[in-house]
């Protein structure tokens, strides 16, 4: 089966930032078939400061398992990245993989192996033939580089299903001569669904942020970004989002400003690569932003949101472009939110579907029925109970969703 | 879109009997299109006792809201069903139309408006014309009969996306002389989800129950067949199998004996017509048992069980006849049961695919690909963990699921 290039990828690449003090590497070590790159490398000149959000799955792989033990130390190193095993359910022969690709390229790279982060995806419950990549790390140490082209070139080698590579990047105004940058990189399109790391993103700055908080800060722009999106409501065993800061070797005193403009940059990287994984979701034909106000907090919010966003019925509906809003009220229904019928608004796109519960639909049903032929579509949800909002984004579910899934065996 | 029956329908209908005390009609009244049968009526001699359970969606119809109201009276002397249009969402105007539904038939029937429950479904949030409905009353007196036929008519009557009509009997045997009967019909296709009453479902006998503990029974046992298949986990807002006990003439007195016969023949009955239902799962083509053994308790076994029936990528993998077990490890990892990896053994029919976390797959690859190709699939899970244990049921998920819902508006 031949994936043609997802129809909602960007037209345009965002071009990455040549930042001192982080180098990568991408190459092909056989794990994929057809010869494409499955394995990167990426290395600090210095052990500079990390943060992560995990899958919160309880079959995780042995590389969650593993950075989750070291993370508490806040320092890393180096990062192995392979494609087209997950390393996930091989038991002790998992982690023995593992322990021998982190403890070669402690060796090769004169790093403590606390300090090496390791991610892996592809299929589940395969041996992971760790030889394959012990082979390449002197070739990996050799290709190291910080240009645009090894970022992208590593946004590619961790796709599986992924039809385009996923990159964004930010730049901060420091002052007149100087300015900080965000780089970050993610892979997913299918098993993405919320309330943990919903798939693998790699983001470096080299900020010099001096306060605490970070990682709170980070984990909510996390819940708000990665974990509001949703393609088919599975949770993967491997995903996760890091964030790494370089040692910045002249180090500056930042301020309040900066490092505000930085969170605010942080958020908007951080939501357009989120975007980016649902644009690729299998088979997407269609991109779907869901907002749900007057909650009565956010988690009822988005427990309304996510409802609407992983029903079966309303992603069909959306890709055969069809009003049908009881499904919206189904959705509704079935999350155990109480809800006052009469105060229920809807909005499809600016029109008004349902306005304090009257069915408004036939005011503007040509208008609505041209707005859901298109690409990108708003729903907006009401419910008149409180001030809680979360917005959600989704995309349709086609047949496309169902060749993909048949077929897939990476 | 022309709907073929489902390749999973049972190739023979069970004939219905002849139960003394019951009368059933069906006709058209022009909610449904093309002149189809859409409303039912099922009228008991004498007020007859009713056991009910409906779903908890937030959102419920006018007629599950006007039959919870009414139940604790255990009272029926009429039903009335309609398909085509579910009566949701319709705000005072939906309320207002099944009044004047009951209250006419309440006139019509001379029955008290207290023992007339009311069932719909079909699209959400169109105004119920109900003197389509009313209007047909004197006709669906008049046709009043208890043939299998009239049964039957009736099954075909409340079918929305229904490829069969769903109907199944059973026999109790009394005495050298006397039988007692029980008759089952059901739809349901699509929004069939779980932890609700599923669909709709209506169950006569003539069983002279003298106990008390019925309501209590019929509920486990609607949480162990219509609450343990899911189609697509997606949860209607009109959903509600109903136990309906006709108050017989000649009362016997029946013994612990005849009544538990009558418990097991109900199982059977209710088993046999969720299967139907996910047999007639929209775009189905592989029926699917998964049964969960060694989990702490029935909670968490029937929350594994589920997590990988709901899962669209285990569901796809099945329509793919596809070993792909990686996703059933994912599915139960992301449900937060607790596991132990070298604990879980998984079969795919006789076969182990996993056995205390060890990967047999090769040792039968071939002959569990050819297994995964019949149209009847069994999966087994242990966690050893203790002893609770669920069977759940489920459909694969197929381009026609996505078909069927992209065009479907009745």
């Amino acid at each position: 089966m031949i994936i043609k290039t997802s129809p909602l990828a960007p037209k345009k690449l965002k071009k990455l930032y040549e930042i001192d003090g982080v180098s990568i590497a991408s190459v092909s070590c056989g794990i994929k078939k057809n010869f494409k790159d499955d394995l990167v490398l990426i290395k600090f000149n210095s052990p500079s400061k990390i943060y992560g959000v995990f899958t919160n799955s309880k079959t995780p792989g042995a590389p969650i398992v593993w950075n989750k033990s070291i993370i508490k130390n806040g320092k890393v190193s180096a990062l192995i990245i392979n494609s087209g095993n997950a390393n996930v359910f091989n038991g002790k022969k998992g982690e023995e993989a593992l322990k021998k690709i982190i403890s070669a390229l402690s060796l090769k790279l004169s790093i403590s192996e606390k300090e090496i982060f390791m991610a892996s995806t592809g299929v589940i419950g395969e041996p992971l033939d760790y030889k394959k990549i012990i082979g390449k790390i002197p070739q990996l140490i050799k290709n190291l580089s910080n240009t645009h082209e090894s970022w992208l070139k590593a946004a590619n080698a961790i796709r599986t299903t992924d039809t385009f590579p996923k990159i964004y990047s930010e730049k901060i105004k420091f002052n007149e001569k100087e300015n900080f940058y965000i780089n970050g990189i993610a892979k997913g399109s299918g098993m993405i669904a919320p309330n943990m790391a919903t798939m693998l993103s790699f983001i470096v700055s080299n900020i010099p942020l001096e306060k605490n908080g970070t990682k709170k800060k980070f984990k909510h722009i996390v819940e708000e970004t990665f974990n509001s999106i949703t393609v088919d409501s599975d949770k993967s065993t491997s995903d996760m989002v890091l964030l790494i800061l370089i040692k910045n070797q002249n180090r500056k005193t930042i301020g309040p400003q900066t490092e505000k403009k930085f969170f605010d940059k942080l958020t908007t990287l951080m939501t357009n690569l989120a975007h980016q994984i649902v644009k690729d979701g299998e088979g997407a034909s269609k991109f779907i932003k869901i907002s749900v106000d007057g909650a009565q907090n956010y988690k009822d919010a988005k427990n309304l949101g996510m409802s609407i966003a992983n029903s079966p019925l309303f992603k069909t509906a959306m890709a055969g472009s069809d009003s049908n809003w009881g499904r919206i009220i189904m959705a509704l229904g079935k999350t155990g939110v109480v809800l006052n019928n009469s105060k229920i608004s809807i909005k499809f796109g600016h029109f008004f579907i349902l306005k304090s519960g009257e069915n408004l639909l036939l005011k503007n049903v040509k208008k609505i029925n041209n707005y859901l032929k298109r690409k990108e579509i708003e729903i907006s949800v009401s419910v008149g109970n409180g001030s809680g909002s979360s917005t959600v984004w989704t995309c349709d579910l086609t047949k496309n969703y169902i060749s993909i899934n048949t077929d897939y065996r990476s």
